[in-house]
């Protein structure tokens, strides 16, 4: 993979909202993206040629469940992960170390990696640098990400400390072991929200000269300031011309906030999970779709919006199936969200190649900040 | 509507098969036809343009069900079933009487009609020949169903000609009640496999002159024989003019020897339900997703099935998706088993316009009865 996996096309002449390019194995994506996360195989209830018809252009993948279930080495006997998640776009997996510090239960972590059992059925995994460097290799996706250190909100400064010295030492260990020139491997900036040490984190990681840099250990309940402050320092301590991923993130104005500073990238279960628990996203705040104001509601859930919820069906029809547990419920406000935060992603990207972002973002951060209370 | 709602095309020259078109206020249905079941607004798991994209013409929706919730004043007043469904093909609904007889605690029933405690919530409803067709006039499907009174399998025969006596009268009195021209108000055929009963019933109901006439009261335990024997009693003693329809039925060894004998509709949740658990419908048998030897396969479902399940996944994903509770598996299998059945009835259409019906049947009925074990 040349150099040139990644180019800026417009930069925001009044912010660091950047309109770019990012080339893979499977196909340009164009970003700010946001990536819809199908955790164990699918985005949950949505098929793939529903993400194709939403504009979705890269999917995430977690490799800490793939490793659990069904198992890497079914996955690569069948031909990756493309095959088996029936996408054959790009895919990114991540490392597996923020389920192994947020779910699994830890039995032991040192320098070399972490020792941990399954949430699942308590097996004991192994992880580290080389391991989950491998494991991705076999996966196959495009965007492979550095196993890291993962520090909770709020965490002691000598966590925070050997959190960022691991993640240095094992993305090198990971570059050293990757065996696919085909995937880009990225690394991730940790240092929870304390300055100097993203600082620290990102120069180190920038010298070892990745394609592509992410950051890590956010949206942990540091809130949407102490979150944007983090990104707002760090995103220019990472090279201009590679793509910047703000890992987990998040709410509409987290994005735009994000996108304002820099960032490139995005993935975040709200429009899946928040779907399926009846709460939609609309361009003038949430709507509740249990609420018994909808009970005869002939609206659709966001006027003008032409994914397959909105389409056709009354806010009525919609509150009828999550009252009442039809599995139609969290299908349509699933596909509804990804098609609401793809479309969002895409109003970004337009604003940028107009020159207008700044001008934007100002009058929709607010907004969106107050709509949705971060 | 005229008395030309249904026509005959073609009769397979050496049965009852029979290849027609009925015409409905929201389109022309092909049969013989096979209806999903959308019991509470929606085909569990799958959206109207998945339904479309398998050619699905008609679908039925509930009365009993509408009737609970989310109410039937709620749905005629946002513009009837088909705005509520997002369903702008033909629909039908049933009486409300299976339900009552199956699912509903049922308090009384004479001659009058039915007073039953809702299976959700025991809320006190009251069904009979009038409050069920004023219900389905409101809901506004295109084919509607008389009331009738629903036997089980064994039933006395005391029990038997009481249900047959009540559904003419029943059916007389949903005629007087019909209150919407544009809907096709079908009657029904009682009196389990007691063929002197059906011969009765059948005559009484053809007198008072319906646009349709189902069967009902079958594929309740009675067995694949006895429920053809009852159909091949009873379908010649209803018009060759008319739309027959077999009510609950069945696997595809049942629908074979069914429009054999001249049926021309059918419903049933095989499969969507089998979908939901698992079973996957083929021509070559049943597969069932869970069973670990489909663990690493990298075979469709069905091969040559053009369904997004088969064009996407493996066995081995859709394995995955079952065995982990991935909310995947069962939209997928439901649009498989879906294709599968339109593809079946496709293909019965096909045979009996190619007057090959009865070749085909002879030998695909006992194939597919010992594929299933019907």
């Amino acid at each position: 993979m040349s150099e040139r996996v990644f180019q800026v096309l417009n930069v925001d002449p009044n912010c660091h909202a950047r309109r770019g390019q990012l080339t893979t194995a499977h196909g340009v994506v164009d970003t700010p993206v946001f990536m819809p996360i199908g955790t164990a195989g699918a985005v949950k209830g949505v098929l793939p040629e529903q993400l194709e018809a939403m504009e979705a252009q890269v999917i995430l993948a977690n490799t800490y469940h793939f490793m659990i279930r069904p198992g890497v080495d079914i996955v690569q006997k069948l031909g990756g992960l493309h095959r088996f998640m029936a996408w054959d776009h790009p895919i990114l997996t991540d490392s597996g170390g923020y389920q192994v510090f947020s779910l699994a239960s830890l039995n032991r972590i040192d320098d070399e990696g972490a020792h941990f059992a399954s949430h699942i059925d308590g097996r004991q995994y192994h992880l580290n640098a080389e391991i989950a460097t491998d494991i991705q290799n076999r996966l196959g996706a495009d965007i492979i990400m550095c196993f890291d250190q993962c520090t909770p909100f709020p965490a002691k400064q000598s966590e925070l400390e050997i959190a960022v010295k691991r993640t240095v030492q094992w993305a090198a260990r990971c570059k050293q072991a990757h065996a696919n020139a085909k995937q880009l491997l990225f690394a991730i900036v940790q240092g929870g929200t304390d300055l100097d040490l993203r600082t620290t984190c990102a120069q180190q990681l920038v010298d070892l000269d990745f394609p592509g840099y992410a950051m890590g250990g956010l949206s942990v309940g540091e809130g949407h300031d102490h979150m944007i402050a983090t990104v707002t320092h760090t995103a220019p301590l990472l090279p201009l011309d590679k793509p910047r991923y703000l890992m987990g993130v998040g709410t509409p104005a987290d994005l735009i906030a994000s996108v304002r500073e820099g960032i490139d990238m995005f993935d975040c279960v709200l429009p899946t999970r928040n779907g399926r628990n009846g709460f939609a996203f609309t361009e003038n705040g949430p709507v509740r779709m249990r609420n018994a104001v909808h009970a005869d509601s002939d609206m659709p859930v966001e006027p003008g919006c032409n994914c397959p919820c909105c389409k056709n069906y009354t806010r009525a029809a919609v509150r009828h199936f999550f009252k009442y547990g039809e599995i139609q419920g969290p299908i349509l406000l699933s596909l509804h969200n990804l098609t609401f935060f793809q479309r969002l992603m895409r109003q970004m990207r337009s604003a940028i190649e107009a020159g207008q972002f700044k001008a934007w973002a100002d009058e929709q951060l607010p907004r969106y900040r107050s709509l949705y209370e971060t």
